[in-house]
This record gives C-alpha cells, sequence and structure tokens, in this order.
C-alpha cells in the first residue's frame, strides 16, 4: 500500500514537472532528460510510469478537466458553471503547471505529425458544458431558443480565446476579469431574465470559490496564492 | 520602376513563403535556408528584404490585418463587421497561407525570449473592432449599455477561440459555420432589436463577400477556391 502511495506520488511529480516545461517551452522543445532534472526522478522510475514525450503530453492533455477542482453545486446551474469557469481562470493567473501545460499543449498548433491528439480535452470541455446548459434547461433556468450543441461550443471556443488573449496582452495577470466579462456576455445571452439577476460574476468570487472547491474534495496540492488580491 | 515592382513582388514572395512555413511548423522550426527553398529567392535578396528570422515574423504578423481584403461598407455598420469576419474565416478555411501563418504566429506560445511581439496584431484587431463599434453606436445600431472597449475585446479573443477550436477540431473546415454562430450570438448582445433583424449571418455570405471585397481593391493573389462550396 505505501509502495503504491509512492507510486502515485511518482506519478504526480513526473506530471507537474512535465506540464511545467511544457508550459515554458512547448512540445517540441521539451525533453525527457528536462523533465528529470526537474523532478528528481530516475530515468527508471519516469520509464516505468511513461514510455515516451508524447505519452506524458497525452497524459497532461487528458488530465485537463480532472484538474479542475469540484465547485460545490450551487442553487442555480448557470452560477455553478460560472464559478467553475471563474476557477479555472484563478488557476491559469496563478500559473498552476498542470493547467497552463496542458492548456498550452492544446492550443499550440505544434508539427502536423507529432501524434498528439488535442481534440480529447476539447471534446470534454464542449460535453460537459452541453451537459450543464441540459440540466439547466430541465430546471428551467435556460431560454428556449438556445441551441444546446452550438452554444456548448462556442463558449469552450470563446474561453480558449479569452486564456490566449489574456496571455498575449497580460501574461494572465486579466484572466479573471476577462472570464468575468465572458461570463455575463454569455450568460445574458443563454439565462431566463429571473435567472440572469441572481447571477453573479465578480471577479473576487473566483479566489474563494477556489478555496471552497479545493476543501469539498479536491486532493491536488494547493496552487501558489496570487501576486495580488 | 520596373526594378521597385520586381523588388515589391520579391518581398511578398518571400513573406508568402515564410507565412506558409510558419504555418506548417511553426516559429521556432522554421529555418531561413527552408524559406529560401520555397520561394526561390537569392540568399542575398532575401537579406536585402529581411535581416532575420524574427524580422520576416514580425512582418508576417504585422500584415495580419492589412491581409484582410477590404469588404466595401455595407448599410449597416454591424453588417460590415459580419462580413468582415466571415471573410477572414473564409481565408482560413480556404488556407490562405499569409493568414494562417500569421495566426499560428499569434496563438502559439512560443518560447519566452524569441521576442516576437504577438501584441500587435491583437492590439490591432481589438482597436478595429472598438473603432466599428462606435461608428455603430453614433448610428444608433448599438444597444446603449453595451461597453464597447471590454465588448471589442471579449470579441477578438472570442474569434481566435473560434479558430483554434475549428483548426483543432476539423482543420478549419467548419470555420465559417462557427464564425457564422458567434456573430449571431455576439450582435444579439450587441445590436438594437431593429438593426437585429436586419442582419444577415448565412454562412453562404463568406464567399461571395470575399470575391466582392477582392474586386473591390483587394489587390492580393486571389486565394484558392475553397474545397467544397
Amino acid at each position: 500500500m505505501a509502495r503504491q502511495e509512492r507510486a502515485i506520488r511518482t506519478r504526480q511529480k513526473i506530471l507537474l514537472a512535465a506540464a511545467g516545461l511544457f508550459d515554458e517551452v512547448g512540445y517540441e522543445a521539451a525533453t525527457i532528460a528536462e523533465v528529470l532534472r526537474r523532478c528528481g526522478v530516475t530515468k527508471g522510475a519516469l520509464y516505468f510510469h511513461f514510455t515516451s514525450k508524447e505519452e506524458l503530453a497525452q497524459e497532461v492533455l487528458a488530465a485537463q478537466i480532472a484538474m479542475l477542482p469540484p465547485v460545490p453545486p450551487r442553487p442555480l446551474l448557470l452560477q455553478t458553471l460560472t464559478d467553475e469557469a471563474l476557477v479555472l481562470a484563478h488557476l491559469l493567473r496563478v500559473a498552476d503547471p498542470l493547467v497552463r501545460g496542458s492548456v498550452r499543449l492544446t492550443v499550440d498548433q505544434g508539427s502536423p505529425h507529432d501524434g498528439l491528439d488535442r481534440r480529447i480535452p476539447m471534446r470534454g470541455w464542449i460535453d460537459r458544458t452541453a451537459e450543464v446548459f441540459t440540466r439547466a434547461r430541465a430546471a428551467g433556468e435556460l431560454l428556449p431558443h438556445v441551441d444546446i450543441p452550438a452554444m456548448a461550443h462556442l463558449f469552450t471556443a470563446s474561453f480558449i480565446g479569452v486564456q490566449v488573449l489574456s496571455k498575449i496582452m497580460t501574461g494572465h495577470a486579466d484572466m479573471v476579469e476577462r472570464v468575468s466579462d465572458l461570463m455575463r456576455t454569455t450568460m445574458s445571452s443563454v439565462a431566463v431574465p429571473g435567472v440572469l439577476v441572481r447571477l453573479d460574476f465578480s471577479p473576487s468570487r473566483a479566489w474563494p470559490a477556489y478555496e471552497e472547491a479545493l476543501r469539498a474534495g479536491g486532493t491536488r496540492p494547493p496552487a501558489p496564492a496570487p501576486a495580488s488580491e
């Protein structure tokens, strides 16, 4: 049992080091040697868990959705979705290495034959959003005309774009504010008026929502505190 | 004069080849040698126009907005903005090398010290959008509550995200349809009802709007025809 726990911890250490490296230099320039240097694990231990750089990267990609700590359900489903988006924005701002590394792997185009399947995390975000919208519809929160698959796709795309632009313009410093704008605009297009007036998009929700999510069952190590709060 | 024309054509040939290469392999992996091989220009001619790979890339980035052929003004400013977005989507779908190369240079994070300033084209798109919104407000097309700087920023971000997601999921094949969804949703949030009902977001506008823009004064070589229309 202790051995199994150690193995899990080693695996996590390798993944974190790899994600941090992918975030800094991208997939092409990253090397297994540098991952080893950063996590202080033996070559044998790394190859016990991952057979190649590609497998490491695919694992970081696959972990993208699971790395979001679970925000406890709110009375309104659309508030839960808003708070999840704010928590993800917070993680990107505070430079959580797993989140940033995985997001960079997704967004960088890479070479045509790098073998990474970036559709897996994207499909995951689209499906997850569509599922929340579907439950919101059943709960009477959604405007009747909303085309759920199209809106889930557009919302996922917009979040990605907000991330790319925030990274370029401010190094992610304004990420939470920009996601707050995105949520206000998106919700204005999809929520019935009685729900819309009860939603809160304040950027200041991000940090408490993140801490609450961690307490609610997040098992990941806490991200570093934001530079300014 | 003929010499000057030849110089302009050579410069354009080099830029096109470089953009195509940046699109395929990204900034890091691109080499001057491969640009030379692709455009059939001598090394001396290339270095007469561009002193380094970085300068070539910066030029491709700077050309990002100018490469959009000018859509003739529509009776409604928000229709002009919609048609411009559809034309840009069309150029990405048909794999216009300058557009795709420049967009990839923008979106790929690159190494921390590659020296490329990706904020220049981004600032350009945000400012351009804000300017159209400002004129739309003066013309009575915009809802009074719209926060123009925030909305111009969010629209630019969303377009980038739609591009990234379309590239990942379909290799840009669904780009025009996804931009049509984006325009419908954005305009529903910003246009007054009397304008909104007169706007046309059909994906089928993209190709004729592009041809019209070329006739109206586009001097660039026409993009290849789309695979299916």
